[in-house]
């Protein structure tokens, strides 16, 4: 039989079922990793330091070094596209950056979306470095936030316990809200088109608080932009593959599976695999969903939770990742054992 | 029609249909109200308040006294088991009590489970003084924390971005965890078992993170202990209706709403009315699930939502709640405008 040259990563989005599931971890670059913080040290900010292309691209590439992972994930942060549309960020001592919020109409007239795409340019820069770098069997996955996750944090400034002021506004106001949606599906469509042209290969959609919604307010806040930025993305570029991930979003996971025309959906820990095979188009992929804190743990807990999800994935197009990122506090050992369990055979 | 001389909010509890429904909001007594705030500075710190029988009724009636809810719920905090059973408390400079936190098994073994009831005396005496205060329509709440909530705060010290410290004891060690378990599991029955006895005619379990669990874990830390609760409570005091509140629970809902054996179930503002309505059983009362947002929004967005979720609940046994906690930034009078609309006619 002859190999296919396709990436593994490529094949298992276009719904294929492979007898090793490929991998990758969200924030697989970062923290755990010594090397990592030996090149952090070197920037004088987190902007900074992902607005630099050599940077960038030797921190993207570190995990992939070390442990083969099937894809490597830009490193970068969600937040650059409000930087880049010139919301004011502020890095206070011991919180990382908090932006000067925008609470309104009024708020968003400070932005200047005409130089969105300048201002993102070492971004791109950085995911052509990291295309050159990579073997042949290795994705580029780009990525940005979701409008939603993207404004909450530009309306709250930062994280919040509540995010009362970004809901606030959108039950206020929701043709004001509406309007900040509408730059960021544009900023975003944008952002993932020039990553896409620049070398990457999929895109990620990250709405880290889509769990946050009622229903209603899912729909119109999540499912409906992520669905605008899918069908503008497709017009561009047909074949590249979108996997969408809406943490914590429950009992909204299969509308947004049925609804977004993802190719491939991210999982948290809390979504049962066997509620994911019964509800979700088998021709979407599904991503996830280890507990991070069991890579932390290691050991055999780690090894039983692996072949279980291997078990309960088996016959399905499957990408083996967390169900949110990699914990600081995770000992590189483990990621080395992780990966020689996936190298497995089931 | 004679008039049905039980409380509202016991009929809905048994299952009836009412053509106003009963109200409460979770933490109604607390630091919305300006009356609260000027009680709160007689008291060196939270725990204190929470100990001292005056203070702690006191801030129980004021809600009630003013907006008529149709329950008072004891004012407590679901920290004061752990306290009780010998756990240390820190009170650090504007991050409210932190706990010394107990990691394993070794930690547990500085508890002194035989003097929770002692140092719970000050609670009971609060009960009585609400229930000898409260008018004949109103009902009186009392609570606990769920054992895994609790066990959360105890593992951690206090709140925490990824819950490891108690999730890697839970995967590491489950049978040592499980010990914890045991011991919160019998303290918080016997909590409960007094307060009813002390006046508590309904007794809420709160399981603020039922929402970071994997399905197994799940099942095992949150259904499992509840069921035993519930059972154990069931045989002192047959006639108390038991309300579960697994916040975020997502997709476990159903399960949970099966398996333990509550008589209502509290929902957050991501469970849709039409799910509640469909999946759980009908003899279920259900509680909830306005966002606290919409509280401090109040006017039409307000309106809307209420007289949205009545309809929606119509023809079932239902109580009228948040989805979540009443948060600081609430109006006032938003609450007074919300007692006025679910005295309204549908």
């Amino acid at each position: 039989m002859a190999h296919d040259r396709r990436k593994p990563l490529l094949r298992a989005l276009a719904g294929e079922t492979l007898p090793r599931p490929p991998w990758w971890l969200m924030r697989q670059a970062g923290r755990y990793l010594p090397e990592y913080r030996e090149v952090r040290g070197r920037a004088r900010d987190f902007v900074e330091l992902c607005l630099t292309p050599a940077l960038a691209a030797e921190i993207t590439l570190q995990p992939v070094r070390r442990y083969h992972m099937d894809a490597a994930i830009l490193f970068s942060d969600i937040l650059l596209v409000p930087y880049a549309l010139g919301q004011k960020l502020e890095f206070r001592e011991g919180e990382g950056p908090v932006f000067e919020p925008i609470e309104d109409r009024t708020g968003m007239a400070r932005l200047a979306p005409a130089n969105l795409m300048s201002r993102l340019e070492p971004v791109l820069d950085t995911v052509a470095r990291v295309a050159a770098a990579l073997d042949p069997d290795t994705a580029l996955i780009g990525f940005a936030g979701s409008p939603w996750t993207v404004a909450a944090y530009m309306v709250e400034g930062g994280g919040s316990r509540d995010f009362r002021r970004v809901k606030g506004w959108a039950y206020r106001d929701p043709d004001g809200f509406a309007a900040l949606i509408d730059v960021l599906v544009d900023a975003t469509t944008a952002f993932l088109i020039a990553q896409v042209e620049a070398g990457a290969e999929i895109v990620q959609l990250f709405d880290s608080w889509a769990g946050l919604l009622p229903q209603a307010a899912f729909e119109r806040w999540v499912v409906a932009p992520t669905q605008r930025i899918v069908a503008r993305l497709r017009e561009y570029h047909s074949g590249v593959p979108i996997i969408g991930f809406p943490r914590g979003a429950g009992l909204f996971y299969e509308p947004y599976v049925a609804e977004t025309g993802i190719d491939g959906i991210g999982i948290d820990s809390m979504v049962p695999p066997g509620f994911a095979r019964e509800r979700f188009d088998p021709r979407v992929a599904v991503q996830g969903n280890l507990d991070p804190v069991l890579l932390v743990v290691g050991g055999s807990p780690l090894a039983a939770a692996v072949a279980e999800l291997r078990r309960e994935f088996r016959g399905r197009s499957y990408i083996f990742n967390l169900g949110h990122g990699v914990l600081p506090e995770t000992p590189p050992e483990n990621v080395g054992q992780l990966a020689r369990l996936l190298a497995e055979p089931v």
